[in-house]
Formats: structure tokens, C-alpha cells, sequence
């Protein structure tokens, strides 16, 4: 299979220097990028007006929650979960996982975003939704133990089932992670096996930190230390975690992150919607850590469109800091691309020779993305995951013309909306 | 012209209860909504599973800055408009200003408002544009003169012209509004002169207020007093006050603002990506103050998309208060429609018989709106403007299947293209 996508406005290397170019893409590679590419192509996609970008990184998010899309917004945090969340969450069978989880995915293909990393639970439907919607993903089964022995057991029998599930679907594009949730709700004895079995495996592990002041005061309150101390002093912390939120850091855990050479994923929109708090932004790139975007899920957001977090994420740092030179366009765009392939140590996240072929184009023939003057600030600032018109996965066309291929949308629309009535 | 649209979940009344029902239009009212309604229309528009709702009303933008989108971004004020806007602007001529207007009114109306409140200046061009693309608008021309009289004098009959333009034009969706800048541009002089003009003419006025803590500092040195105390003083603030920002109002200014029935638009995206300051919502909305939502000009936005504006609103309300019960959806939405148009004396923003038929339709068709469970919340957090998929204006249906039928958009793409790169 090849594409050849030409007279576009190319988003090229790490750098995002804009050209006017061709894309040259064969098997799952990026495999030339140049002017007047004359090369027989199988797809040639005429990209006159519009715009050839990596394809987005969600690197936190919860993709089923999809099926929980509005169903209780603007209320005091454990009221939400409590009265809402958490119930809808009990009655959710497999099966509505996996329709919830393909929900999901639709919206993230449909968004421009081309890999997520994901934590829920019944993954393996996750897993089969993903297979099916064409996307990456790296998968992690959301891991609870609250200190009781027989619970972690258990959490650790699944965790190596979904392991064991993704080795034997030998996708190109499903990766397994471990998924302790929280320093807060699972126990040392857990977080120490996790460790144990990353190093082990090479797998990389994803984690919930400080998203809220509650469970910081909790884990003081615990172990006479803050999260990021707790977990650095149990050797948790390496280069191959990606943790969540980060909002409440203290300078030292900051300095200890950095360190590590662990990643942060900021979640703006949920943040922001459940006032969990601003994450120091500032702080965390001045240490030189590596900070990545991600929606988080979709019940907190309430969607997965990374186009539109990259803006919520520039403007909330210039109104926290009342400095509008931070978190400028292209910083967020990279945490949105490239350092989200840095997380996962994958090769993509840029449009470069080489590089896998994880591609999206946006649509600029529209009033909102006119004159074309500066790409990278048109798609942070002005776009949104509507304009993605095009998205390319591991070298394959998951979606033309806004058209996703692989799957009949009405046919999941309708799904989706049956479950929700019914469980309501 | 009569529209029936049928099947749609309709956000009916100002209390936006959403019910399945017809709705048909008649001349440019909505004339009747109801369970099955079975009456001959000139057009008949199927909504299946997408809602009906009241066009936005964006109550604060310079429409021509559309030209200005990405010109420059993410830097100090000053310098972002001594290096950048300025120059740019002085080049804008009335050739340009009618092209940038029009650019933005395609914009408007492909993303859900139905009407603008527009300052700059050549707004006769302005006009003409509003007239073209079937969108309704309030103009003002944009007065600054600085104590020179001479000045004065030219920017007062800059006034009456457009005043004179505008009821010649005749037109049922154009009015003419007064427009003196500041405070801290308007001399005392210019300002009674305004608040005499209004109270002979009826036309309302639109001014900035307290946007940057600079300018309250100017005001203070300069009068003594803050930015409202000041315009009170001098009998300035009435009911037909419209004014934009108002970050840095006090308790005391927000008692005056509430006294006097003034309303103030709230332009989150613009005060957030400026850096300008966060506007005490909570505050204004206790005092009984009306508050409605606007996008402020392009370059400082970057779009003019009033639904991406309510979630940005909704977001840096609840972050900045800690609390996710502030800015709940329904407040937000009212403040996109209802309030607009109570600030406009327009018979318009809600979905109700005997209101100006100013009405969109979402297509709720698609991943990020599904499953359909609460309507309000999904245009507020999930939608983003390209999810409207028809705008009615007066009336008139003015974009149809995402079309817009008045214009060739191409056409308008391809020439403010052309003139922002030959001004560049």
C-alpha cells in the first residue's frame, strides 16, 4: 500500500518548519517528503489548500467513558462521581465497553488523533474496538487495590491477562501498558510488582499524580511525604512513566520528575471542568521534563478532540501566569505530537522521512482557517478536530473525506445510544 | 418563505426546555412549534436526530480583523499590537475592511450566529458585507479621540455618516449602534456627546470597559476614579450601555453596573489568550448584571466560533473559582443567546412563537455528540461551531448542508488571501 499526498502544506520534522511539499508514504513509513514527487502512487490525495500534520497523540484518556458523554456535568466533584459516574460504571458489561470504546476511537480518528494511551477496564474489548477502528493504542487495565491483598491479586491476574491478550493479537498498533491507578488507591506492595514486571517486560507503565488536593493531603497524611516523594523513595519513578495531571507539584517533586526522566500528561479541559486545579506548566518545562497533552475521559472533557485541548491548554497558562507569552503555539503543538511520541518511544509524532506514517490533513478551504498565514497558530488557535479531513494510521487511510472507513458510523451512533437509554 | 423543520429535539423557550418537535417558519418569524406539525412550506428541512436551537449572538467583535487571524500571537501586549496590529491596520483599506467583514460574516454564520455587534471602522464597507451574507448586526464605528478636539469633531461625523448609511440601507437586519472606544481614549466631551445622541436617537452604544489593568490605572491618575465611577459620573451608563470585558470591575463598579442596567460582554478566549485578567462572572451574575458572551476581533481570539467561546467560558470560570459548579451550561448558554438579545432589545435568541426566526440546527450526527443525553451540555462542552449544520437568519435560510447560499465562499477565501499577503 502507498499514498502520495500532494501540494499540501507540509508541518515538517521536530522543528515544524511549514513547507509546501508532497508526502510519499509506503507500507506504515513516511518514505519521502519533497517537491513534485512523481512516484505511482496506490491513493494520491490532493492536498491543494490544506494541510499535512502528525497525526495528534491523546496520551491520557479513558476511551469507553464516551458512553458517559453528559451525563452529569457542573456539580461538586464526589457528588458527580458518587451520585453519577460510579453507578453508570458498575452496571458497563463487556460489550457495552467495547461500543463505548469504539465511540471513542470514532471520535479520535474523526479529531485527527492518530494513538492513544488508554486506561479502563474490560481492555480487551477496548482492544478489539481499536483492532477494529484502525487507530493506535496503548492499553492499560486500571489497577485498584486499596491495600487488600485478595483485591491486588486479582488486579495483577487481570493486568497480565490483557498483557497476555495484546501479545497474542500481534497488532502493529496495540500496545500493552501497566495501569496502576493512583498512588492513592493502590498499595506499595502494587506499585512495587508493577515496577518489577516494567523492568521486567520493557513495558511502560501509566499513572494518575496530583490531580487533586484531596488525595495529595491523603497520601501525606499516609506516608508523611507528597506523591512524587512517595513514589521516587519506592524506586517507581523511571523513564518509562507517563503520569497524569501532575496539578498540585511542589518545586522538589518537580525537580525529582525531571530527574527521572518521567513525562506529564496535562489534561486542560478536565482540569479545568472538574477545577481540580493548573498544573505548572511553566515549572515542568523550565525543568525540562516532558510534558504531553491528553483529553483525559470524555465524562470530565466532554470530548476527545485534541485540537481543541491544544487551545484550552495555551490559554489557560497565559491567564493562570496573566503572561501571554507562555505556552506558546508550537510548544503546545509538540506536547500534542512529538513529545507524546517521546512518552511512548515511538516513532512518529513528526512528518519526517522515516517516521511512521501516523498523518492527518486538516482542511484550511474554510472562512475560520483563512488567510492562510501561520499554519502551526491556525490549528492551535483557530481549528478544531472538524477540520481534520484525512487521517492516516501505521500507513493506512482510516479516514477520507471525513469518511471513516472501517466502520458504519450510523451503525455505532445508534448502538451507543441504545446502551445509554437503557442503562439510564 | 415558510421552513418547516421537522423532527427535531428543539431547545424550546427562555428556559430552554428540550422538547421533540416541528417548528415552522413563517415570513421571519417562528410562527409555530409543535408535535406533528402537517402545514405546506415553501422548504421542509428533516432533523433527525439534530437540534434545533437559538442562533448565537455574539455581542463583541471587530469583524475585519478576520484578515488579521495568525498574524502574529503569544507576545506582550504592546508589541503584539505596536509591531504587529497597528501597522497592519493603518494599511486596511475600505476595499480590504469589506472582504475582512465579509471573511468574518461567512465565519459567523458557518458556526451558529445569527448576529454580531461589531466596532471598527469603514463600517459602511462593514455593511455592505452584513447585507451580502444574510446575517444580522449591530455597527458601530469606532471612536477614539484622544482630548483633540479637531478629532473629535472628524470621529463624530464619522458617526453620523454610518448613522445616516445604516438608515438609508433599510434594512431589517442592520442597525446602528454608537461606538466611542474607552474610557481611557474618550475624552469626557465625546462620551456626553454620545450619551446625548443616544438618548435623542434610541440607538443603543457599545464601548470597551476595563479590560487591561493598565488602562484602570490611566483612568485612576487621569479622573481620580475607577473606569465605571468615572462614566457614571458624567450620566454615561444607562440601559443601552453595551460593554465589552469589564476584567477589573470592583465590588462598588459592579453595584453601579447592576444599578444601572448596563449589560457587559464577556470575551473569554480574547482575555485568556491576551493574558488580560479572568472578569469576576460570579460576581456580575449575582448583582442581577445581564452578561453576554462575544468573541472579541480574530487576532486575539483566533476564530469567531461562539460555541468553542461558551466552553472556554464555562471552563476558566470553574478553574478560576476552584469550583465546578460555577458557569454551569444553561448560565453559559443563556449568556450566548438570550441575554445577547436582551441587550439588543432584539426579539430573538429563543426558540419560541412570535420570536424573530434567528434559529440553527445542530447535526448531533456524529461521535462527539452521541449518545444524545443532555443537549445543552453537549453544545456547550462537545460541539464546536462546524457542527452547525444550517443557519436561518430573519427568517431566511442562509446556509444549508453546511453550504452558505448567499456567497461563493471560494471566491472570498481565495481574495483575502490574495490581500493579506500582498499587505504583509
Amino acid at each position: 500500500m502507498s499514498i502520495l499526498i500532494k501540494n499540501g502544506h507540509v508541518i515538517y520534522g521536530a522543528t515544524l518548519e511549514v513547507i509546501k511539499a508532497d508526502v510519499y508514504i509506503e507500507n506504515n513509513e513516511i518514505s519521502k517528503v519533497g517537491k513534485n514527487l512523481n512516484i505511482g502512487a496506490d491513493c494520491v490525495i490532493d492536498a491543494k489548500g490544506k494541510v499535512v500534520s502528525p497525526g495528534f497523540i491523546n496520551s491520557h484518556t479513558h476511551s469507553p467513558m464516551a458512553l458517559l458523554r453528559g451525563l452529569a456535568d457542573d456539580l461538586p466533584l464526589m457528588e458527580w462521581l458518587q451520585k453519577y459516574v460510579w453507578p453508570m460504571e458498575r452496571k458497563l458489561k463487556p460489550n457495552h465497553i467495547y461500543w463505548g470504546a469504539l465511540l471513542g476511537a470514532l471520535e479520535m480518528v474523526k479529531s485527527g488523533t492518530t494513538t492513544f494511551v488508554d486506561m479502563y477496564f474490560h481492555m480487551k474489548e477496548v482492544a478489539k474496538a481499536v483492532e477494529k477502528a484502525g487507530i493506535r493504542a496503548y492499553l492499560s487495565y486500571g489497577m485498584v487495590d486499596l491495600g487488600d491483598e485478595e483485591k491486588r491479586n486479582a488486579e495483577i491476574r487481570e493486568t497480565l491477562k490483557l498483557l497476555k491478550f495484546i501479545e497474542n493479537l500481534d497488532s502493529p498498533r496495540i500496545e500493552f501498558l501497566f495501569g496502576p491507578h493512583a498512588p492513592y488507591t493502590c498499595s506499595p506492595e502494587l506499585l512495587g510488582w508493577v515496577r518489577e514486571k516494567a523492568d521486567e517486560s520493557g513495558k511502560r507503565i501509566t499513572i494518575h499524580i496530583s490531580e487533586t488536593r484531596d488525595e495529595v493531603k491523603q497520601i501525606k497524611e499516609k506516608y508523611g511525604k507528597t506523591p512524587v516523594e512517595f513514589l521516587d523513595e519506592i524506586g517507581f519513578l523511571k523513564g518509562d512513566v507517563i503520569a497524569a495531571h501532575g496539578v498540585w507539584l511542589t518545586d522538589k517533586e518537580v525537580k525529582i520528575l525531571a530527574e527521572r526522566g518521567a513525562t506529564i500528561v496535562h489534561n486542560p479541559g478536565s482540569n479545568m471542568k472538574l477545577a481540580s486545579g493548573v498544573m505548572p506548566l511553566k515549572k515542568l518545562l523550565n525543568a525540562g521534563i516532558n510534558v504531553t497533552l491528553g483529553t483525559d475521559g470524555v465524562a470530565s472533557n466532554n470530548n476527545l478532540d485534541m485540537v481543541e485541548e491544544m487551545k484550552l491548554a495555551a490559554l489557560l497558562h497565559k491567564i493562570h501566569n496573566l503572561d501571554p507569552t507562555v505556552a506558546d503555539a508550537r510548544t503546545i503543538f509538540k506536547m500534542a505530537t512529538q513529545n507524546g511520541a517521546k512518552a511512548l518511544g515511538l516513532n512518529a509524532g513528526v512528518i519526517k522521512e522515516g517516521a511512521l506514517a501516523d498523518v492527518v490533513i486538516f482542511d484550511f478551504n474554510t472562512p475560520h482557517l483563512r488567510p492562510i498565514v501561520n499554519v502551526i497558530s491556525h490549528i492551535v488557535y483557530s481549528a478544531n478536530g472538524n477540520d481534520v479531513e484525512a487521517t492516516i494510521v501505521n500507513g493506512k487511510i482510516v479516514m477520507l473525506d471525513r469518511e471513516v472507513l472501517a466502520i458504519e458510523e450510523e451503525k455505532v451512533l445508534d448502538k451507543v445510544q441504545k446502551i445509554v437509554d437503557e442503562l439510564r
